[in-house]
Parts: structure tokens; sequence; C-alpha cells
């Protein structure tokens, strides 16, 4: 079959496959989507797009049945149907069976372990004195977690002190997911790494960009980290193996805990185009986005080393703001031309949602980061006064 | 006004409306176009699409109702229509008044000069006799063109010797536009010069790129042009001139003769985003179609510095082959990582049709043309066999 001519399918029609649309569209691929939100990010970009609910199975084939490879901007999704789908035949990129084990955290880190590769202390918990026996031993620290469906920090509760143990137990227990426990790690700072595999086994790895997170939420990523040379090469290495163990077909991101000690650790694994990954459309010649279209659509893999030193920083609806979307401060932010804004075009804006982002390519990090911040300060994503 | 909300309606809807699209979408715009074929390569991206003729003065009504600015990708449009909606208090960039006296080669030529902008020799012509004496002085050298509608060396004639004069004239005087001669300028190279006039009078001008024409289309780009120091100051220069002649808002090409000696003279100027520009997509921060996009939007303009050397080469429908798309070679081609590939999606190929372009970033001119060809060498847009 003529490569492009194979059409594409996304489940979420979010930032995410917006951006991965926007890419394929220069490659001239066909793209569908499917997404519950008629007015979503991919709305106006996509081909064809199946307004229905995610979960819906019936849409769920339809997507499948209209497009030669599916894939996905999120890892929520009924991954027991894609891969019922993909037995039937259907290719499905990364593979419902990868995807299944990377849904459940504590199946991740079992995987993860078995592997050699260095993650958190972990133990599934049934009951509160499981919970209770298991931090006792560790001063009464630790990372309770939804083993099911958390994000953005969303389904974890961190336990400081012993008077924390209740609250965390009867929040996380009552969600509906089994939950388990890492021990904490009081990490200095927390850097990921996007790899990529080919459909004939072909990996490559981004460098590796640091991340500062603000209520649980991604607020900058800096790239490159600053981390020791040897830091960049654990965190390398680990991806490198991550992408062995999951044998995924497509984008990967690893998200991994420093040490003071220099010690990496892996946090958890996104088989998906990731946020701390938004840096590549302006800091590689390949971004995150078209490098996962190349690898589901079975192109080699494009170049992925870093053109200067970047960063990214998050917009988030401003707090206090509920309804439709105003952007302020456009033309203040725009003010320097080396900042390149970024905004996804959701009708409704919410405190904390993700409407935007912006990136500065510059000649040092420094420099960057003054730029990124200084036009940072000057947007604001508002609501239209009622 | 919120500059998001403002509606962009672009008149053409080939690759270069669809690239602008891409842009615009990333800042959240809406985009609507207006071309005659369905299936154009905006047409999937486009949140609207009329599809009617260029000339059809009620979709172009429509266009600017429902938007509230008016572009275009091509210059051969209905300018005094658009005039006439600018008049009634439309905003259309660039405006219809320079559009007006640039689609006219001869008005074009006369601004310039008068502007002591340098450029070749020119007269018009409404004879066989006028063009004899003016070639006959010039030891039977010139170059005919048709002042209306040319494009891609189309309404051109290249007169070498006595025996070419009456062929020139019939060719062209029979096209029913009025024509014009110009001085032959032996030229040792072609090279354009992108620069952007913003709403409130700013300009940003791109670096010089060499242009290589095959059959009268353009070939390749290569940037930096590999020119003195000088020749880059005066294409500069020039280019700054220009966009002070015609007080345009947007994106201007300026086509450029350089000569032996060192001359730059002003070949002709083309009030939009240019396929000898398409290397600033990858080439630098801000592309040429998002900084379009800017400039009409009244957004600042974006950083337009060289990010590394690099080489953009087209992509034409194969010779011989006329019919739906089929590209051959696309894994072989992109086997080189550094190499971007953009497909514009048409569905039909014919001889030498712009299909698409590659462009090689990479760490020397040498070697990003060495990769291009390469690249270029492996792929090849055949017509599926009926």
């Amino acid at each position: 079959m003529n490569i492009l001519s194979k059409k594409i399918g996304i489940i979420g029609g979010g930032q995410l496959g917006k951006m991965m649309i926007l890419d394929a569209k220069r490659l001239g691929f066909y793209c569908a989507t499917l997404d519950p939100t008629k007015h979503c990010p991919s709305h106006s970009i996509s081909d064809a797009h199946i307004i229905a609910p995610f979960d819906d199975r019936d849409a769920l084939r339809q997507l499948a049945e209209m497009t030669d490879v599916l894939t996905y901007e999120f890892e929520h999704i009924d991954a027991e149907f894609l891969n019922i789908l993909e037995d039937e035949g259907y290719t499905i990129y990364p593979s419902p069976k990868a995807l299944l084990k990377i849904q459940d955290k504590y199946e991740q880190n079992k995987m993860l372990k078995s592997a050699g590769i260095p993650i958190p202390d972990f133990k599934n918990i049934t009951s509160i004195d499981e919970l209770n026996d298991y931090v006792k031993d560790r001063g009464f620290k630790g990372m309770l977690k939804s083993r099911l469906g958390g994000y953005d920090g969303k389904g974890n509760y961190l336990i400081r002190s012993e008077a924390d143990v209740e609250e965390a137990y009867t929040t996380l227990a009552s969600n509906g997911s089994p939950i388990m426990v890492e021990e904490f790690i009081p990490f200095i700072m927390e850097v990921s790494v996007l790899a990529t595999r080919g459909i004939e086994g072909d990996i490559v790895i981004y460098p590796v960009g640091e991340n500062i997170h603000k209520n649980s939420i991604l607020d900058e990523t800096i790239v490159p980290a600053r981390v020791s040379g040897e830091v960049h090469k654990k965190a390398h290495d680990i991806a490198w193996k991550v992408m062995e163990v999951f044998e995924g077909v497509g984008m990967f991101c690893v998200e991994l805990f420093v040490t003071e000690d220099g010690s990496v650790l892996v946090n958890e694994v996104a088989p998906r185009p990731h946020n701390s990954g938004h840096y590549t459309i302006e800091g590689c010649l390949t971004s995150q986005f078209e490098q996962h279209i190349r690898a589901i659509t079975g192109l080699p893999l494009g170049h992925v080393e870093l053109l200067g030193p970047c960063v990214m920083k998050n917009l988030l609806g401003q707090e206090g703001e509920f309804g439709k979307t105003r952007i302020e401060g456009l033309v203040e932010c725009l003010s320097e031309p080396e900042l390149k804004l970024h905004l996804y075009g959701k009708e409704e804006t919410k405190a904390f949602r993700k409407m935007g982002h912006l990136t500065v390519l510059s000649s040092s990090i420094e420099e960057a980061l003054e730029k990124a911040r200084q036009g940072y300060s000057q947007i604001k994503i508002m609501a239209e006064k009622g």
C-alpha cells in the first residue's frame, strides 16, 4: 500500500490530537478524529470527526473501519476493546497490549522492575492497614496512587506524616480504582525523555528535558535539562530500555526523578506525545507529533537533536475564570520576537485548563527562560464577561 | 476587538493557502477559503470553504462578509473588485491598491524606478516596430513580458537574436495582455528576499536566498545565498525600500538579479508568501506563512534570523504523468533524518505541477545540498496507472 494513502484515525481531539494533525497534514495524510466535543481543538482540521464518547465501542469500531491505522492522544481509553479490534486485524499503535499494562500503574511498575529499570519501591494496597504498615516503616512518607486513570497529579496523594494516612486512603479508595503506594523519592528534579520506536524497531531518543510543576501540573520544560552529563546518559539509557520493554510503536514519554546523589528513577511512562515534549516543535527538526505520525505510518524516523536551548511554558486558564475563552495581552506577549505562541482553540476556559503554551528558542537557557517568563507574564487566559 | 477572534479569509486554497492555515491554526485563528476546487490543499483544514471561481464577485463579497481580514495566496485575482470592497470598509491585506500596481508589471516597474530602486531598463510595447527598435539598439537581446498574469516563466519570451523578435511579439501580443520589454540582464545568479510589514509599519527582512530555476520554474533555494556580504546588504536594502514603496501590509517577496560586477536589480515583486520562502518553515523561527498571518492580523512580527544553512527543493509532477497522484520512493527519501518533506495533498498530478517540496537544514550548505539532492533523487510524483 502507498503509505500516503494510509488514513490515520485519532482517538481524542484535544491539543495533542490537533498538533498531530497539523504535522500529518504537512506530509499529506488524511486524519479522522473521535471526540465527544464538536468544537474540540482538532475539529476544524480533521478530514472527518466522529462526535461520540470515548467509550462508545460502535464509534471506536467506525473509526477503525474508516482508517488504516488508529492511535490516541491520551491513555485513559477503552484499551480492552482496542485489544479486541487489534486481534480482529486492525492496526493500532502503540499496541493496546502495551497500553493495557501502562494504564495500570502497578502493572507498569512490575514490568519496569522485572526489566531491571530503576523505579521507586512500590506495593499494591488493598486495605488501610497495609498502607499503614508500608509507610510506618518509611517514616510515614509515601505516595499513594490510583492504579488507573490519574493525570496531572489527580489520583495521587502525598503522605507526609502519620496524620495523612487515613485521609489519603479514604480519598483514593473511594475513587473506584485499585490503589498502590510508592516510596517517597526526595527528588531534586523531574526530567522527561521522549523516545520513539518505528515499525521496523528503530528507536530514537530526544534530549532530556527538565520539568517544573506547579500545583502538580507541568509549568515549564527547560531543554537541555540542567543536570550532569552522567544524568543525561542515565536518562537516555533508561528511555531506551523502556522502549524495549513495551515494544511500543510510536512516541513514548518517560518521566523520571533525579535525586541528589545522581540516581535516576522512572516515575511513569506515557504511550503518546506529551506536554513536556512540546518544545520539540521549535527545538528539534522533527517535532514529537511528526515523529509519532512517522512511526505509526511506517515512515523512517526524523532527526531529534536539539537546534538550540529552549524553554516551554504552559498557558493555563486563569483561576476564577470560567466560560468563553478570551485572551488578554496577546500583542504584549508576542512583542518578544523569539517567542512562539500556541493556542489550542478551546472555546471554554476554566481554572488550570491547558489552553496553550509558549516556547522560546534562544542562544542560552538563561535568555530563553527570561524571555519565556517575560512573555508569560503578559498573557492571560480569561473568560468573556457574561 | 480581541485579535484572536479575527476571522481570516484566504482567496486561493493551493499550497500557499494551506501552509498559511497550518500556521494560523497553531495560533488559534479561524480560516475560511475561497477556491473553485473542492479537494484543494486547504479544503480539509479550512473552517469554511466557498467553492466558487476566483472571479465570482458574489463569492468574494461573501468571503469578506464572513471574515474580518481578507488575504490571498496569488496575485492574479480581481484586484479591482477587492479595491471596491476595501473602499466599502472591508480590511484586505496586502492592500488592493498596491496589488493593482504590482499586478501590472509595467506599473510595478514605474513605481520601483521612480523610487530610485535599481531595475532593468524597460519600455511599454504597443507595436512590433516599437519592439524591434528597442531590441535593435541592444544587440537584439531583451525580455518581452506580458504586463499582466505571468508566473513561472509563463508570459515571458526571451529574445536572443533578430530572428526571435517576430515570434516573441506574435506569441505574447495574442495573449490578451498588454506587453512590455525589459533589457536583457546577463545575471550570474537569481536571489530573493522576503520582507514583511506589520500594520504599525514595522518591517522585517529575511535572509537572502539563492534561487536555481529549471524550465523557468523554481527548482532549488539555497540559504544563505552564496554571494558577497556586499550583495547581501544590497539585496536587504532594496527589499526594505520596496516595502516602503508599496506600503503593503503582509509578506512580500522581492526577486532580484545579481550581475557579475555585483549589481543587484529587482526582477519582480510578489505581494504574498513565495515558493522561494518555503525554507523558512524549518530555517527560521517564524515561517513566512506565520509572519504573513501575524502581519495581517495586527500581531507583532516574529524572529527572522536563519537557524542554519538550508536547501529547499521543489517536487514537481513527473513529465508524462497525468492523473491521480501516487508518490514513489517516500520511505527512501525520508531515510535521511535531516530531510523534511512537505506534500501538498493535490489529488491530481501533471507534468511540472508543484506537488510538494523538501527542505534540509544541516551544518553546512554543501551538506544540505547533498542531502536534499540525494533525497530528491529517491522520490517521484507519479500518476496512478489507469
